[in-house]
């Protein structure tokens, strides 16, 4: 971490205070250095991920909170270690912001970041905080570890598999539409939580990976049918979804109103809902349980040979065009 | 690295293409999954260093090429696995960037980053590209790797400990200075290939820590003033240092007309030198060479018992106060 010594100096005082947690035996510098320093377990693979959060792009302070924020930079990144099987270890945060109202925004984003560290004991170990020209942008780097045999990617799905998500889908995305729709705040429902607070599915993604049950997975972060055509396009295969079997938000009536489309939509095409993708092979799909620690597992549908992606509804059959989020659109 | 689907498809392609390098054994999944995954070596200590760049705080179009910046993004991380005594392996990026002028930015962004990654060995495994709503914002994970026994820290310097620097000090302030003074474009002087294309100090930061000759180390990004306050914080010491035995950049004539300052102060209090700042044990001081792979090497002062930091010029003594780049100015 570069350190001013003035403000920047207070910044790094408080982050160290707000970050400290019960002492880490691996970590043998922390925030402070021109870099972090930690011992690494012989005979495993560490895994490191980024991902950059933009005001106006990614989020919106008019009903996301600093706390909130704070607690989905760490949660999209906590995902992706997720999705490999692995055990998040350590965080590196970057901050560019403008310079009024600085201080409060600073202790209320590890405030929330905090909250979500300590669930999944992840220990902050650096980063910058720098002035920006015009809005918030933040970036994470996760830092985590996995045993080689129990790594698991995106290649690797075979024609046979079946798929399974985990969770409810669709939820993020309903969410973000009543937040971004209601004039009025709005009280804090499920699909807003969901939008605001996700919940990695860290101990799902290791359960599979320690019962190796799984031949390829990803997270959904930018919508079913986009992310499934990633894992598809890795693995060089197709595959088909049933509509019937897909795990729906449930939108009370009260707030369908404010919706511009149906639940199966916000489901296959929603982003952020940091819920798992994984395709089984069907050799193994007794062994995957319906819940994994209260989470659903759901089956979905099963990989194919042939390219391509096809919805299953009723008796008709049409390509799956990925829909989801795309970070120029 | 997330990744969509059509232009940033073409953007992994590209980057992947620029980054590919001969084969690491030791890197088991490179860019493009959930997270990057590499074995680390039993018995070293990882080192991780995260900074920011941000349009119109840290760079400027008007005189700074994508290749430029690319290449300072990258020296300004390695700088910092430098000052630890460490060997740079893996870096992540990071890019925010406004829809219009993207394509040609992204490749001579990396052609810049990748020039100065083959000098240093290291490889890009992942990162994360998205929108901005205006201006560019980068951030740069870097991780590196060192022995326990060969760690240098901020902390460490001892009272009767030497002082010294690598290189010349002030020259990238000097060529700031003349790039955002002058209306023409200028030719590229030593002091402006010094601000736009630092020279990161790696091979002299492992000479250092593997000859045990250093008790705290520090690289100069704040400018002297600042860094040295950061080492004397940390180390609970003071220090002298001898106007008279600074290596000052040189300054042609003819461009003196266009500075504000003579040389000594921004050797004092210029910024992104990346040179790095050691003390040595007086013990030790004799094995210190005046170069390093021809780098110089100048002793410019020496750690004291009380705190407060003091410029000598001939017979006056007065203080020094940290007056280096501050983050939020």
């Amino acid at each position: 971490m570069r350190s001013g010594f003035s403000s920047e100096a207070d910044i790094i005082r408080a982050i160290r205070r707000i970050a400290s947690r019960p002492k880490d035996r691996r970590l043998v510098l922390p925030i402070g250095d021109d870099a972090a320093a930690f011992r690494v377990h012989p005979g495993r693979l560490l895994l490191v991920s980024t991902d950059a959060l933009v005001e106006g792009v990614h989020f919106d302070f008019r009903y996301c909170s600093p706390e909130d924020l704070g607690w989905k930079a760490l949660a999209v990144n906590l995902s992706d270690i997720a999705a490999m099987g692995g055990i998040p270890l350590y965080v590196t945060t970057s901050i560019a912001l403008p310079s009024k109202g600085l201080p409060d925004f600073i202790s209320r984003f590890y405030r929330g970041l905090t909250a979500l560290a300590r669930q999944h004991s992840v220990t902050l170990i650096g980063g910058d905080t720098c002035r920006s020209l015009k809005g918030v942008f933040l970036d994470l780097t996760i830092i985590g570890d996995v045993e080689p045999t129990h790594l698991l990617t995106r290649q690797g799905a075979k024609p046979g598999d079946s798929l399974y998500v985990t969770g409810e889908l669709g939820g993020s995305s309903v969410g973000l539409e009543l937040l971004s729709r209601s004039k009025k705040p709005v009280p804090r429902s499920v699909a807003i939580r969901r939008h605001l607070r996700p919940q990695p599915r860290c101990a799902a993604g290791r359960f599979l990976a320690e019962r190796k049950l799984v031949s390829a997975m990803i997270d959904l972060s930018d919508g079913l049918s986009t992310d499934l055509a990633h894992l598809c396009d890795q693995s060089g295969v197709g595959a088909v979804v049933e509509a019937s079997r897909l795990p729906l938000v449930r939108i009370p009536v009260r707030q369908r109103q404010f919706l511009s489309h149906a639940a199966p939509h916000y489901a296959l095409h929603g982003g952020e809902d940091y819920e798992l993708l994984f395709a089984v092979p069907s050799r193994l799909s007794q062994s995957v349980p319906n819940r994994i620690g209260g989470l659903p597992v759901q089956r979905i549908g099963c990989i194919t040979r042939s390219s391509g992606i096809w919805l299953l509804e009723g008796n008709r059959k049409h390509r799956l065009h990925p829909s989801g989020f795309d970070h120029f659109a």
